[in-house]
């Protein structure tokens, strides 16, 4: 729903959703909301202390402007700085984080931001959720995957050797502020990543947003994508928020992505790029298993094409299968398989774990 | 509900409660329910995998008991014995917990076993809501006060060096599981500080409680006395699982209580003994300043005496005072007191921090 809205004398415009889970909270999106962010959290917050969780990245960028806008409406801001990557999401930062909390005297009321990708968000969440049974949590997410994926749902977390986020909590914002003006400052690759998961919304549930994706040209078109990919993932998690049924549909590409992630140790492809391979192998196999309407498989491509977004994988097959065996949610004998039966019309399908290496192949189509 | 039920030929007296929070979650009473523990779980539960968290008290004497009865029920049974005493609620101890539930390839669908007191159900009940976003939990406590405190109303923790369980969730198990029987082989002082917890639960809503813990004689009327306290907090908890009102009764005593707690550094008193001075102070404060009906002081320290519980303090009032306002529950310039109109009736007071000290004094009735 498109809002129009007077605020400090300005005229916005700002797109806003509500995701109804078990709490309730707003998304709110609209370029320039940075500069507004103050007055729009306090809003949604009677805290007195905020942390600002970020990483030196986003941090040398913009993090002076954010602390200045909390400043005017918060008495106490504080600003935490990861290193930015992933492997600041292991469980050594998790003390750190709560002793600063407990150093500063944080309280329930009290509030904490993640300014950032998936990556602080993640870890901001998780130590939300946990620091006295959870405090409150706000999101303004920087990169382009975080505002269309991480930032809404409710899930975080925390790494472990053994695999990715084995350690993580369900847990909702408070409030979720997205910026399209801070992509200027993103990578292309970054960019990129995120355009996967909207792909991903695409192909799950809205051929119509695909149809956009195929056009898109120019950056003005960004903020109504972006609208109608979280709109796709909010109707999801409100239906199934803690991931019983519904939700695996988001886990389109995943399975297979997540394994080819991990093969090259989270260093050779992104999230986004794995998961585009991952989406590209099983829409081929759907194709050839007669599971998916013929087509899907080239049009995918060519967009996934455009965006320099990989599709096909190297390594051995049966080094895919094997990790795709061990990912968290395989469970008995039986692994859940997320499918198209055309573009935009997702569906999951249970499989026998013993099945799993026909739809990860190379020799087809 | 008292219910009569058959299990493999024996007629079974099991009293039963439901609790009826996010997650609704059974509580079966019953004099050596250890010896089914299989059985029920069973009907709880479709893992393949359980693991049994316990500690080196706990283990010497039932381990074997029980991983034999899961064994009859369950693939695969492990055990997982901590260190016993408070020490062993630290960080330190989540990566070990992490990490053996990923090397045995614990899944979603497997499940947790807290199988002993507080500090083991607060551990394992923390890395079962975080290990992969959360997988079941079922609760057997061993002591007193986890059978009416702990193991009802899904809190857990762990400790920072600043202060007690300020990490932790609200996690709901899925099932409890009571054995008085296994209170037989309770310290004495173990079993007073559950008394504490009992007293307590009559104090804020029970006089009929109150009345049975006074007449209390023999262990067999134990079973109903924990009946009925656990039936106190499931009301509570019910109308308030996360602690925005009604639940806050449930800290009678504990301010202070905490605060006395720390002072010695948990070695002077344990959880109950600290409880029990703190309800002491504040029903003599409330009765010197009208808050509460006279006589309740007199009665409350009659029936701690019973218990052999301490009901004064002996530390400056000043260090009890500075770390009561630096509980987690206390936030900007208030904080919640729970006293009492008379015994059975607790209410939560919201009083300035500075007038506090009119609560913790000595030199009044």
């Amino acid at each position: 729903m498109l809002k129009l809205k007077y605020l400090g004398g300005r005229k916005l415009s700002v797109k806003e959703l509500i995701c109804n889970t078990s709490k309730s909270y707003k998304v709110l999106i609209e370029k320039d909301i940075l500069n507004y962010s103050g007055v729009h959290i306090k809003n949604f917050s009677n805290a007195k202390k905020v942390l600002v969780v970020t990483d030196d990245n986003v941090a040398g960028l913009y993090a002076a402007r954010v602390v200045s806008h909390l400043k005017k409406h918060f008495h106490e801001v504080y600003l935490f700085v990861l290193k930015s990557g992933e492997e600041s999401k292991s469980l050594d930062i998790a003390p750190k984080l709560y002793n600063y909390l407990a150093d500063k005297f944080f309280d329930r009321q009290d509030l904490i931001i993640s300014f950032g990708g998936g990556v602080v968000g993640d870890i901001a969440g998780f130590i939300a959720s946990t620091y006295k049974r959870g405090i409150d949590f706000i999101q303004i997410p920087t990169s382009l995957l975080a505002q269309v994926d991480a930032s809404i749902g409710g899930k975080n977390g925390i790494n472990l050797e053994h695999g990715k986020n084995l350690i993580g909590t369900f847990y909702q914002p408070k409030l979720v502020l997205i910026d399209p003006i801070l992509l200027n400052t993103l990578p292309k690759s970054d960019f990129n990543d995120g355009m996967a998961e909207i792909i991903k919304c695409a192909m799950i549930k809205s051929d119509k947003l695909f149809e956009k994706i195929v056009g898109f040209k120019t950056s003005d078109e960004l903020e109504e994508i972006i609208y109608e990919s979280i709109d796709i993932k909010r109707k999801i998690v409100e239906a199934d928020e803690f991931e019983s049924c519904e939700r695996k549909l988001l886990n389109f590409g995943h399975t297979i992505g997540h394994s080819i992630e991990k093969i090259y140790e989270y260093k050779k492809y992104s999230h986004g790029k794995a998961v585009s391979i991952g989406m590209a192998t099983i829409v081929r196999a759907g194709e050839f298993l007669n599971l998916t309407e013929p087509g899907c498989y080239n049009k995918l491509i060519c967009v996934l094409k455009k965006f320099d977004l990989p599709y096909e994988f190297t390594c051995p097959i049966k080094d895919v299968l094997e990790n795709c065996l061990n990912d968290k949610k395989a469970y008995l004998d039986y692994i859940d398989l997320v499918l198209i039966h055309s573009i935009g019309r997702g569906f999951i399908k249970k499989i026998l774990k013993s099945k799993l290496k026909e739809y990860i192949r190379r020799d087809i189509l």
